[in-house]
């Protein structure tokens, strides 16, 4: 008996190039009916935790962006990691698939279910502990990200994880996304800040990793495997997180340059100068200010004039003695003697700081309302970042006149939000069709490069036949070693980073 | 045929406590003689790289404390990837043992061989590349750490990972063992420093993951596997590491404290004031300053009078007005003030910063002087290294009266070397031959307070069974379905970290 019919994942825009590919049908294993498990669900659960009306499912089907809708059996809420390893075991050993879920906000498609239920980590949102001497804090996975950023701050402290989303993301999803976000620079991926780990895994098991040390080297680094795995090797239900120093002084400038090329340039000025001071060095194309200035409400031109490229550049720091908008200026003061830059001004208050980010945060806003956006989310070495920009620019202007590029984000990182906005006289739909086509320019120059097809945002569903596409066949292979070694019959989030091996169609 | 006999890795001290338990015999596949096996190596390694007259093996089969001696068929020393890869997939296809070996300085007995061959990784020694824009270098496994650290300086940039051994210690056994040393406070551990990296697995692929990305969430992070994992699943043969900004300014300091609480009140005092400037934190016990003043050469008591602790801070930064000596005497002119500290000393010129940090480096010479010593590499959550100081001290002096406990070093990234002095008047194999007996009363406080039993020196062979004793059951059959993953037939320095799973014995 099958359960998830194939292509039950369909794309909801029509015009997308997407569709997602058939995924092995779910079995349920002998002697195991629908009924049997969601009774033993709703009584492990409780009824009002195991969701089954079609209304009540749909809101947990459509991911943030719409692309797709998914189907599925249930929509379960356990509220702790015995309930999770229940519900796990239940579902798998009744050969049912699970798709973990947090806030919803992820950009890849990787929360979609295709048949199978998805299992919702919104009521696990305790705070187990906040220990300020130890610099860590110990969460549920369901914890809002905002609520972790306020629980360290509450405590004199700094947890540095942080993106658009933060209000609503849950910080599971950030850690099984192994998320970027703005404070990169300085504080590394949602990877860099995980100390310890607890993991239900697809037999129900449930590993305790919840160490709080700097130093562990007893055995393989297993909360490695789950991190960034987007929940197809194990179900993240809590961790151990490091805190920081809160900064005690943080300031912010906007500059302008005359290229992609002097924003490295820059870049690598800064990095020498200011050392660990430099928490972010954002990057804006001339394309992108101008969206935001038209769209966003309240957005004002920082500054007189045009230039050929813009850069965001905050720091911070913890020392009590730290001016940190002297230090920025007198270094940008030295850049603008150097000719590094053409122009740059900085926040004299945190309201000022606020509004320059706010120039930065807009330009997903903006585009939306510029009209629709073919998007990638890439990264190559620092050194090859103008490039990388001249090139894809260039070839997608030649691949369709009147496209606008607008590649902006993360410089700092090497991480660029490469979009691109419909030239303005196109249908949408018509636009988003050539989706695949646009990927294959831009991915292509971003391998030639040495570059990385998803950088921040995972695979999900969206990127997973790239990766097989541009990943290399070793790589591959282990990927799928690693899946068949702790998810032995793919019931964890099917379908999605990698895709399953081919195998005999099971007996019906 | 068996080519290893059982309990060849024996114990040269026959005081030591220690056995090696008899591995998984070694059996060459059906139709490959040694002989046919070495030829192949010959003709592709050159004759002069495939080592089997006994006094060629022997440096090899003596790891660095001496305690084990392996055994081995050969000793190869390929020159390339390509040489690897032939070398390992020649060898494993004929079910022959392969214990790959950097510098021979690792404290765990990670690189003993038990019969198989080892694969020295010396004559890979090329520096790939160093580009100063991205802030990376790229080399091969083989290359000595201080030459690294040179390649950086050279191209005004520093590579921070640093240990004693640095002068004979190779990358490639820095990364396989995710090395700690004396830079993680502010750099972290060599996992934190590696960028991407070249493996040769098991079967002689070479999976090529030598990405030089800041943000890389392509499918599962594979560099993570090899990373900490000694050997057992890959054999890294070269690797992308990060590069930071050179100091411009360092100091150091010697505190004296009433006691190991005050050492950490001072330590997240001064974390929160000196931010990302605090890049060192050590602590040192009375005894250990003591002995280091009695045994090394040119040592000088730093502070008048006795304390109860002492502490080395150092503070570095490359902003060009960072005056970390004036940043550092304000803090602990405050916390001199606050009643934190004693008393304290900074050194005023480079030469004074590295004589006081020699008051530290000298303490395990110092120990080996002072007569035998059991040791502990250990870590716990921060607030808990008082307790466990205090506690592990008085079960040890209880259990024998005359011992000198001696837990000195990385405090502040929770992490203590708990070394035991032999009581003055007895024999030192006699006091060598209670190691497991102190492993025991050290390991339970450790593993009591959430901490770690092998911290930063790795697993290797001699904490394998300590690991299964303490080993949470999930995380250990975790562990051992990574090891069979990658590699099926458990010859990847087989026997070390994880035990092989039960398994018939092979048909001979």
């Amino acid at each position: 008996m099958r359960i998830a019919a194939r292509h039950s994942g369909a794309c909801q825009d029509g015009a997308l190039a997407y569709k997602i590919l058939p995924m092995t049908p779910i079995a349920v294993s002998p002697g195991t009916s629908h009924d049997t498990l969601l009774t033993a669900l709703r009584d492990a659960l409780g009824a009002r935790h195991v969701l089954t009306d079609p209304e009540d499912l749909a809101p947990y089907l459509v991911e943030t962006r719409r692309l797709f809708t998914g189907s599925a059996l249930a929509v379960l809420r356990p509220a702790s990691t015995e309930e999770v390893a229940f519900a796990v075991r239940a579902c798998t050993q009744a050969g049912i698939a699970v798709v973990p879920l947090g806030g919803n906000t992820g950009l890849t498609g990787g929360g979609v279910p295709s048949g199978g239920v998805v299992l919702s980590l919104e009521r696990m949102t305790r705070l187990r502990a906040v220990e300020p001497v130890d610099a860590t804090i110990t969460v549920e996975a369901g914890m809002i990200l905002q609520d972790v950023q306020d629980a360290a701050d509450a405590a004199g402290m700094l947890f540095p994880l942080s993106y658009a989303s933060r209000g609503s993301a849950r910080i599971g999803g950030g850690i099984s996304t192994n998320a970027g976000g703005i404070a990169v620079l300085a504080y590394g991926n949602a990877r860099d800040l995980v100390l310890g780990l607890e993991v239900v895994l697809a037999d129900g098991r449930v590993w305790d990793g919840l160490k709080a040390l700097r130093k562990d080297n007893a055995g393989y680094d297993l909360k490695q495997l789950f991190i960034g795995s987007e929940g197809t090797l194990g179900i993240v239900t809590a961790a151990v997180l490091k805190l920081f120093p809160k900064p005690r002084s943080t300031s912010v400038a906007f500059v302008g340059l005359d290229s992609a090329q002097a924003a490295l340039d820059l870049f690598v000025f800064l990095r020498g100068r200011m050392d660990r001071d430099l928490t972010a060095f954002e990057y804006l194309p001339p394309f992108a200010l101008e969206i935001v200035l038209r769209h966003v409400p309240g957005a004002v031109r920082p500054l007189d004039g045009a230039h050929g490229a813009y850069a965001l550049i905050e720091a911070a720091s913890a020392r009590p003695d730290a001016d940190t908008r002297a230090e920025l200026e007198a270094a940008l003061g030295q850049a603008l003697e150097d000719g590094l830059i053409a122009d740059a001004t900085s926040g004299a208050s945190g309201a000022q700081n606020d509004a320059l980010w706010r120039l930065r945060e807009g330009v997903p806003e903006a585009q939306t309302r510029e009209g629709a956006s073919i998007k990638h989310d890439i990264s190559v070495p620092l050194s090859r970042l103008p490039a990388f920009l001249d090139r894809a620019s260039a070839a997608c202007v030649a691949a369709m006149p009147g496209l606008r590029p607008c590649g902006f984000g993360h410089f700092g990182d090497g991480n660029i939000h490469f979009n691109l906005t419909q030239p303005a006289d196109m249908k949408p739909a018509d636009f988003l069709a050539e989706w695949g086509r646009f990927n294959r320019i831009v991915h292509d120059i971003v391998h030639e490069l040495g570059g990385s097809i998803a950088a921040e945002h995972g695979v999900g569903l969206i990127k997973r036949d790239e990766l097989e596409h541009y990943g290399d066949p070793v790589g591959l292979d282990l990927m799928r070693r690693l899946k068949a070694a702790l998810d032995p019959q793919t019931l964890l989030n099917p379908g999605k980073v990698v895709a399953a091996p081919e195998r005999d169609p099971p007996a019906v």
